[in-house]
């Protein structure tokens, strides 16, 4: 299985993302600090990848701390969530997590509990997340691949599988869970410039499990979908507003117009903790600008004049009525999307809409 | 002025294509198979280039025989000729520019003349088809920037600048003339993958020109439009069929469909020597496809797994109704599109439909 986040009792082992394909190199994180970074620069990435990478952040940021009091332990805490929570505005994964270790942290304080019995439940609770997310996933695999007629040619955008989650995938999941069911031609990979994670990272899941697939640059899924060569569309996502507007990827809103104008289904796929019901619509999403160095190289080569200003908006957003269905663990949610506050992950399970 | 082909004399000098931005290299051309060669690898490219260039490859195929007869001169620029076409599949100027070299020596020869007179008629032929496609492109850009609103934010795909054409450029030409007119407050570069000829050639022109421009990846050009800023979109083109059916580089069919949902004017702009008239539609006009290792890879870096496939379609077709108006050096042209036999370049110029 592919793991990109470990816990090793005293140390999180991420697999380096921005070193695939080429090598498969091992980062240790031992203090949040590291996590941080490594969520910065992409070591880590995927939202809910993120979150679990996060939510073990806590964990080593209460392991170095020296407090002897559970609320010193709490101030040092605090530091490490608000560094974690600076490093990626729009994943909300990244901002349920930390939320949910902070919760643990001051309900067991709270409760007069000393600073070591924090420090092994919120071991626990990581673990907890991590092990959910997988669950999660594989359930959500399962939703999805219904929805896959045999013979399917899928096109997905960026990397959403085992790289991006715990280890199963989202739109790849599901994708992965077809293919278990041998209904999937081909999967047609953008690369997904400018970080390149379809190129890069799902062509590398593709390959490494046999899925049979094809990568082809961003600017080609138009004509794929015009001469009948595309099936659906499924992507992840990094939140999902209360009315189903979704932010991911740059490029994922293109493809949900493409979709529309060509008659081809579009889904998003993603757990329930990306859903921030908070957010009315996805005009309050905050979008990621990332360094323009970005589009204007790869790999440290220039590919553009170094005097030309570049613009590296990392997400879009797609608007509900472009959204065929979105899938969850829970299940195949369809419009219209009414995510309100009792759909917060955690809360109890209600039926999504249109089940 | 940028001048991608110059004539010698004896030779012809290319600015290489492929080491821009980073080195401007001046590539000289003495035999025809030279000029094949430089077309079919990109240091010359651009539908009105590659026109250009290759009548200058006839010019040399016939300096370089050693005929003494005219039919042995015409045996000898024959293989030639196969052997310049051969070289791309979609842009027709190739195909255009080549006949007029064929019929100009063939005309001649029948009218008695002497190898040498064929020689020196031929270089006067191709240096008219550079200057005219120079006045052609002036001519074009006026037209085209009665189009541009003040203030315009303008997005291009790939490069239709001087590189592309014998000096000015087409959809950049149109930019140009507008830019000087003081009415362009931003060109959004694609960066056009995989080859980045939007990043590496129209960025730098724009760059060297002085006009305001911004750099992104393909995928963001969606977002941008539903962000507004986007005022109209203007491309080059490839091959125009009869009925206004569009062969351009990979992505402008995506390009002219976000355009339409989002009610932004989407301009096609060529010389009128791109019009193949003896196609009724887009359906005819072959699709090159060049090497995967374009997608799989960038400058020999490679950013996929070596052993996933890729797909590298170098261009789309997009539908006449799609497209507001075409722009040539003989007006703006707008829908229905009827480019008759009576339209081929050469004959008696027509009022442009709906000019």
């Amino acid at each position: 299985m592919i793991a990109p986040v470990r816990w090793a009792g005293d140390r999180m082992l991420l697999l380096d993302q921005t070193r695939l394909p080429a090598e498969e190199v091992t980062r240790e994180c031992r203090r949040w600090e590291e996590v941080a970074d490594a969520i910065r620069t992409l070591v880590v990435r995927g939202a809910p990848a993120i979150g679990v990478a996060a939510a073990f952040g806590v964990v080593l940021a209460a392991r170095a701390s020296a407090a002897a009091t559970a609320d010193g332990l709490l101030a040092d805490l605090e530091t490490a969530i608000k560094g974690l929570a600076a490093t990626r505005p729009t994943a909300v994964n990244l901002f349920w997590a930390l939320e949910r270790m902070r919760r643990v942290a001051h309900e067991l304080a709270a409760r007069g509990a000393p600073p070591d019995a924090l420090r092994a439940r919120l071991a626990r609770e990581a673990e907890a997340i991590l092990a959910e997310d997988l669950a999660a996933n594989r359930a959500l695999g399962a939703h999805g691949a219904a929805l896959v007629p045999p013979g399917a040619r899928i096109l997905t955008h960026c990397n959403a599988g085992a790289l991006a989650t715990a280890g199963y995938g989202t739109a790849l999941g599901v994708i992965r869970t077809a293919h278990a069911q041998g209904k999937v031609a081909l999967v047609w990979v953008d690369e997904t410039r400018p970080v390149l994670q379809g190129a890069r990272l799902t062509a590398w899941e593709c390959a490494r499990e046999g899925i049979p697939h094809r990568l082809v640059a961003d600017a080609a899924a138009g004509a794929l979908m015009a001469r009948g060569l595309v099936d659906l569309v499924i992507t992840g996502a990094d939140r999902i507003a209360a009315n189903g507007d979704t932010a991911n990827k740059i490029g994922t809103y293109a493809l949900a117009v493409l979709a529309r104008h060509h008659g081809v289904p579009f889904y998003v796929a993603a757990p329930w903790s990306t859903i921030d019901p908070t957010l009315p619509s996805g005009r309050e999403i905050p979008i990621e600008e990332r360094d323009p160095a970005e589009v204007r190289a790869l790999g440290g080569r220039p590919v553009a004049p170094a005097e030309s200003p570049a613009y590296n908006p990392a997400f879009d957003v797609t608007p509900a009525e472009l959204i065929t269905a979105i899938v969850t663990e829970r299940g195949v949610v369809r419009p219209p999307y009414r995510f309100g506050p009792a759909a917060t992950p955690g809360d109890p399970a209600p039926a999504p809409a249109g089940r």
